[in-house]
């Protein structure tokens, strides 16, 4: 087997520094106002005209010369004849002379002549002081008859009008070079009547993901031939559109020579940034050298980061590329700490300062591995309201840990550890991240489910009963959940608790007759138990010496006898779905687990979920809630 | 004049209680998983499958039993019999026993048998011990001949295999109801092989705009008639979609009566609410209430908060109803107090935490009103970093004070005036909302409008020479831009100055012959003037001192001999836009804006412009970006 041994790993700033000479930007689009949010633009705007065009009326009222009104109050009102009106959107038919006033609406023009204006509320309408007319007037001259207007205050000149070019002028800068438009701004660029905006492309990233063990989500997946869930496509083109990128998502390549390269090749010719991911395999390492030597350029292979070392730089054809990491958990890490921030350097959207939490370490936490480790980490508010930070790591092949964290925590390679209660910076995943209002861990089990579908924004580690006790003590999580009997005691405070009948989940109708516990331990047949980290397996495992206690055999003799009891599995619908795929006889569960899955169902008893809060916290909003549904539940 | 009249105003609980009441919820979205970032889940997602959906080698290595490897070591390793290959997406072809070993790839399947493996590092491939073998054997049992492997370690049963459903166990609970999708989400959804979602649909809302004088971004303005841009509509569809809202442009109504009917009726009829603003006149008014009063339902008319009083809230036939207040920054102020967090409660999309910021008062600032105002703000960092926050308002009629704003202070009806100091919560415009990293105040100037080009993030003001002073007397902003003949001594750190040639602006070809300041007030010239804000005037109205003290005039006789010399505009542009408009023969201004439009120039002399800095900031990130950028300058 022939390997690609990664020597003289580059630094983490020398990686940074190699993105960073690749060039990810893309053109310049022009897009209507209304694609215009969230978009940067390219260049300096100027106003090209003035806000408001012309002299504005602010109120509805009265135009006229402030001259007119001087020494006019309540007592002694200004007489003016009213010579016509104005409404918003008409151009004033009238000009104004010494004496004389134009009804005028809000934001209407002020007729040549008039220099201010009174608002309705401090004048009153009368009939005009002499009504002696020409009897052949027209309808035409209908302003001579409008009658007078008493003004009850003085003002002065420009009171209540908004001359033009008072919000925004002509010529004045609007919006500098890199704005990135807001809603605010939509609003200053719908004044100055600007309907298209010159805008930076998003950088097009295409993501090539190889490797003939991955399946698209949607399709059919063949778990006896190994294959998985391609997870890294979808995740890492959320994550490019996360940073102002475009995400092309290229055909799956599998691990076959000419189509990788088609592919690459193509993705090369197309995007901005090519990512690759997914295939482990030295072929696919193969293909992506043999590309790079023929048509571009190595930056960089290998970095000394945790994880992230296998991960490559350089130029395809007229193309950026970044060969990420296999792994999802490592392929999204070193995503956001190398290749999004170049992205958005190209996009021009840089990260917003809100993604950052100070915090403190929940936990020691050792390292020491000489290299910079990028630690996922969750989020949980102590009794104080204060961000504790805690690791996060399902281990290296796991592909779905991100989902349980809130952001990443960069440990320098010089840090041997991190001392339960040490100050850290979270880098969040995005600004968006809230902390859950609620952490829970232990005991798998629906009715506690469907609690916390009641909850705002809840997270649950189902870890199993043992775990999860042993972190609440840790004084991690707010609250842990225990089934079955309680090994030692616990300082906690119980929130409530339920039972849950548990026993055995067998094929409906129950064709091997089960009926008590001891026909799994005289019979022949397959059983699948769950981890003894489960409450599930306490009840049984005591079970088992109750009938060992009532019989001549040690309880140790019985589990062996059992044909599958060291099989455990860690979720509680794991063994029922054995059961159903006919890979097992017998399955440890729930009766509620065996009545929804529509399985048959032995009984060995009942036993109790509790809820056990941290004391610290239980006046937390979250534990409160949480407290609550409890108590509405019974 | 009719006028509606808001007696009995709500309360703005009273109104958010109304809007609350009303159902804005749209239905539900089939979405594909590309498109499911930023969606939130209708109902909580269990896992179907094992994560992995097999036992899978964590390395590239040897699957063997642990037990063969029980006491192996450096010096002393177990010799296995190679019996086969697996590699990723295959199923394994062989079954395991004891002393055989099967080559494995990174995410291969674990083949029967093996309960192990080890990682290639710790192994060496050797020639198999004893070679004899059938002369008559088929390449298909090939495997026989793959040799030996010397395992230089001992492991344990499971070490480097994760085992079937540790990832994530079938049955477990994914991600619970109203999760809001993220990257990280997208890869646990990924990783459980679903492609498409069931998400709350984006409440849709039909946005309505209103009145003669608005003419949408894009079209022909006609300015003597008083037409404005439409702000609102663009700007509250932004709004709308940064709360997680589908917005409906519908086309403009203008005032007619029969079209504006219509309009409302086929939005109501297509959307979960209709917003509607931009007129202020009555005959809008009255449609609303026509059309409420056949097919809806009123629960609110004016509300006791400014801006915002003329607010209504109701039922248009099924859909919700808000009327939002014409002016663009009252709209605003109302539509993200009242509605927006009525929409992203529809949309189950919570305001993030982020988008508040903690500040003080940069000054102190007076109301006394009885209403709760809305008071927008910007904010700037102080020499120590700690955010201060000052109000901003160009007047009601203002179409754009809100590009200068970040945030919204809400101020309680019994607060009489807010101290300069007094801590605040700012609400800001939205998350990703960055503060200045500069803010400046003073003069209209070209070149400086091109250093601010190069500086991240700035924020200008610029309220003129003289206002610009006096806001940094008073400590508000970073920097103060003057130019001119400095009037008074300031307390200020001189970061740099260069001089600009000023004078006036004739048409091109300066048809009217003017030569010097003397032409302007002996002959009959149209003039257009800058505000007394301004430097370009500080410095006109020496010259005219000048000019008074050659000459028998007083300088107010001089000024008075200039038609138009009290019309001041605020820009440094519009005297020379005047010109080209041919409203005016000769405007103050640069040398500069003549050259760039095209025009006429008669020089005056030359001025200085200066940037001073508030003492207490020369060491802010953003002072020394411009104090190197004009040094650069140099």
């Amino acid at each position: 087997m022939e390997r690609k041994e990664f020597r003289d790993l580059a630094s983490p700033d020398d990686a940074r520094e190699a993105i960073a000479s690749l060039s990810l930007e893309g053109g310049i689009d022009r897009v209507p106002l209304e694609d215009a949010r969230g978009r940067v633009l390219v260049a300096r705007l100027d106003a090209e005209l003035d806000v408001p065009g012309f002299d504005r009326a602010s109120l509805d009222g009265y135009a006229l010369r402030a001259r007119d009104t001087f020494g006019a109050d309540e007592a002694d009102p200004a007489r003016l004849a009213v010579v016509g009106e104005v409404h918003a959107g008409e151009e004033p038919a009238v000009e104004l002379e010494e004496g004389q006033a134009v009804e005028i609406s809000t934001g209407a023009v002020m007729p040549s002549g008039a220099d201010a204006m009174v608002p309705v509320e401090r004048t009153d309408r009368v009939e005009p002081r002499s009504t002696e007319r020409a009897s052949g007037e027209t309808a035409s001259a209908a302003s001579d008859t409008d009658g007078d207007v008493l003004v009850r205050t003085s003002v002065a000149p420009g009171d209540n009008v908004m001359f033009a070019g008072a919000d925004v002028a002509a010529g004045e800068r609007a919006l500098g070079p890199g704005t990135k438009i807001t809603t605010r701004d939509i609003g200053l660029l719908s004044a100055l009547g600007i309907d298209e905006v010159l805008v930076r492309a998003k950088p097009t990233v295409g993501i090539v993901s190889t490797g003939d063990e991955l399946v698209r989500p949607g399709d059919d997946l063949e778990s006896a031939r190994g294959e998985i869930y391609d997870v890294n496509s979808y995740t890492i083109a959320a994550g490019v559109e996360d940073a102002g990128g475009e995400a092309v998502l290229y055909p799956h390549a599998g691990d076959e020579q000419d189509e990788m390269e088609r592919i690459l090749r193509e993705a090369a010719a197309e995007c901005d940034l090519v990512l690759s991911s997914g295939s482990t395999s030295a072929s696919a390492v193969d293909v992506i050298y043999r590309v790079i030597e023929e048509q571009g350029d190595l930056l960089l292979h290998g970095v000394s980061v945790k994880p992230g070392k296998p991960m490559l730089v350089g130029r395809l054809a007229d193309s950026a590329y970044v060969g990420l990491p296999g792994y999802p958990v490592s392929a999204m890490m070193v995503f956001r700490t190398f290749v999004a921030p170049a992205i958005r350097e190209a996009a021009g959207v840089p990260e917003p300062t809100a993604a950052t939490v100070e915090g403190r370490m929940a936990r020691q936490e050792r390292y020491g591995e000489g290299r910079v480790r990028l630690m996922p980490v969750g989020l949980v508010e102590d009794g104080d309201g204060e961000p504790l930070v805690y690791p996060v790591d399902k281990g290296s092949g796991a592909t779905t840990s991100l989902a349980e964290a809130d952001g990443v925590v960069e440990v320098g390679p010089e840090t041997d550890y991190l001392e339960d209660g040490e100050p850290v910076t979270v880098q969040l995943f995005s600004p968006d991240v809230r902390p859950p209002t609620l952490l829970g861990v232990g005991e798998d089990d629906p009715t506690l489910n469907r609690l916390l579908d009641g909850l705002e924004n809840p997270r649950y580690l189902s870890v199993g009963t043992r775990p999860g006790l042993r972190r609440l003590r840790e004084g991690v999580p707010d609250v842990a959940v225990a089934a079955g009997p309680l090994e030692r005691e616990v300082e906690a405070a119980e929130l409530g608790r339920w039972s849950r009948e548990w026993g055995v989940i067998v094929q409906a109708g129950n064709p091997h007759e089960v009926e008590t516990l001891a026909d799994l331990v005289d019979r022949d047949l397959r059983f699948v138990n769950r981890t003894s980290d489960s409450g599930l397996r306490a009840s049984l495992e005591a079970a088992l010496e109750d009938l060992a206690a009532d019989s001549d055999a040690s309880a140790r003799d019985l589990r062996e006898s059992i044909d599958g009891f060291d099989l455990g599995l860690r979720a509680h619908e794991s063994p029922a779905r054995k059961v159903i795929a006919g890979d097992a006889d017998v399955g440890l569960g729930l009766a509620e687990t065996a009545d929804r899955l529509d399985l048959g169902f032995v009984s060995l008893g009942e036993q109790p979920v509790r809820v056990l809060a941290n004391p610290d916290r239980t006046e937390k909003a979250g534990v409160r809630e949480l407290a609550a549904a409890l108590a509405e539940r019974d």
